[in-house]
């Protein structure tokens, strides 16, 4: 899955990257559903290995444009996983406390601790993204953001959190497309509002700003990957590879009981 | 299901209660699993309902005897369920500053939101059942825990939460088994602690803690099931027929969008 990194230190082009790829996966839309259904008892298997050995922290960061996928993402690639184990946090408009403090203050609280793998349905990254696009925030002060980002994630990572971000990389047309099927069906209506039509014309200026942060924040300990993700089956396989693999590296084991239970009889 | 009710204000006795009970299911194991398979697909369309509409509370207790199975309820009655609108809260022994506070402190911070389903794995009634039976705190500080607990629950459901407790009814038998399950299987010693087989032999205590706990906050507002649990796939049928008939008979609806989209074209 390498061919999907944002390599730290490289040049990146983000319109260099295909929303359509397949990469070299022999198969098409059921062939890959199998793989992923593959996938997903392993990673119910290691889910629970870490959620047992209690020694390593995961945090996925999901981020998309509108209609990229990352509810589908949640949905499927964790299906059926324990959900004592794994935690999705949302960011919604910051409340009023939440925007007396530093950007990433409220993020800080709901990181994932030993065990566990928390989801990030969009994240920090949305303080140089739409606060950017919208000019939220002086340009001086959002500029700083992705050095502070790369700290914060140092300092996690130090602490024993593996960091894995899924940039969700659709086309515009596809966007389109997938926004008139909401309009289509009147039970997404309510997910809908007029702002998100407003929102697809900035489209170019949310790539050049994906493009930067992607750019400045891929790092060693907490790289960026840019998953092809029209196709929707692709999308999860790309994600459930990445997940297994690197759970998989952790050459995690059950823990010792905490006492010795040989010969131990339940009366 | 009603029968499996606490019917407030009536006689109770747990230990009439039969663990192995089927009710009145025509079929075994297997057809018993058809039918929660169903029931999931019943639950997965409410739950995304009750998460658009945005109007309801849901909170969902699970009290049981170690090894009563509430992991297996979390893991199958609530499989496929959207993550993003159901959380689990566990209650682990207090900390420092929960201790500081009354026993309501911690869970109040933890009741669902509009269109949120919280489950509790333990609860708030562990302060009158492990709390009781080790005189952690004074009878006279327990014993009022009974009309406090109808308290607060009463003002939860007053601002809109519906609450459906379950107590998760295993035999002592069958807990001797499962017990002796863990000890044999190596990937569940981790679970496993000899301080389990001492909390075994306050069984009774237990029991009778559990029966005045039932028989005191089984409410209108907040009704208790004692759910048979020596079979798991009865369980989580009852569950499931109690979560889906509840929400069902809320009546719920997908909200309207926010400003007219007829005639609205993405481009």
């Amino acid at each position: 899955m390498k061919r999907y990194l944002v390599e730290p230190g490289k040049k990146f082009k983000l319109s260099e990257r295909n929303p359509e790829d397949t990469g070299d996966f022999e198969g098409g839309k059921k062939e890959g559903l199998k793989a992923i259904v593959e996938l997903n008892e392993k990673l119910q298997t290691l889910q629970e290995l870490l959620y047992a050995e209690g020694r390593h922290k995961v945090l996925v960061v999901l981020q998309a444009m509108d209609t990229g996928g990352k509810d589908g993402v949640i949905r499927r690639v964790f299906d059926g996983v324990n959900p004592q184990g794994v935690k999705v946090a949302g960011f919604k408009v910051p409340t009023a406390e939440e925007l007396a403090h530093d950007f990433l203050w409220r993020v800080h609280k709901v990181t994932p601790g030993n065990g566990e793998i928390v989801i990030f349905n969009r994240s920090h990254y949305e303080d140089v993204l739409v606060v950017r696009v919208h000019n939220y925030v002086p340009e001086a002060v959002w500029s700083k953001r992705y050095e502070q980002i790369n700290e914060f994630e140092k300092i996690l990572a130090e602490n024993g959190t593996t960091i894995l971000k899924f940039f969700l990389h659709i086309s515009k047309d596809e966007q389109k497309e997938r926004l008139q099927a909401r309009l289509d069906d009147p039970t997404k209506h309510w997910k809908f509002s007029l702002g998100d039509l407003e929102e697809r014309k900035l489209w170019d200026d949310y790539q050049a700003a994906y493009e930067e942060a992607l750019k400045k924040t891929s790092t060693v300990h907490a790289p960026w990957y840019v998953v092809p993700a029209n196709r929707k089956w692709y999308r999860d396989l790309v994600i459930s590879r990445v997940l297994v693999e690197t759970l998989e590296g952790m050459k995690m084991k059950y823990p010792e009981p905490r006492e010795p239970l040989d010969g131990v009889v339940v009366e």
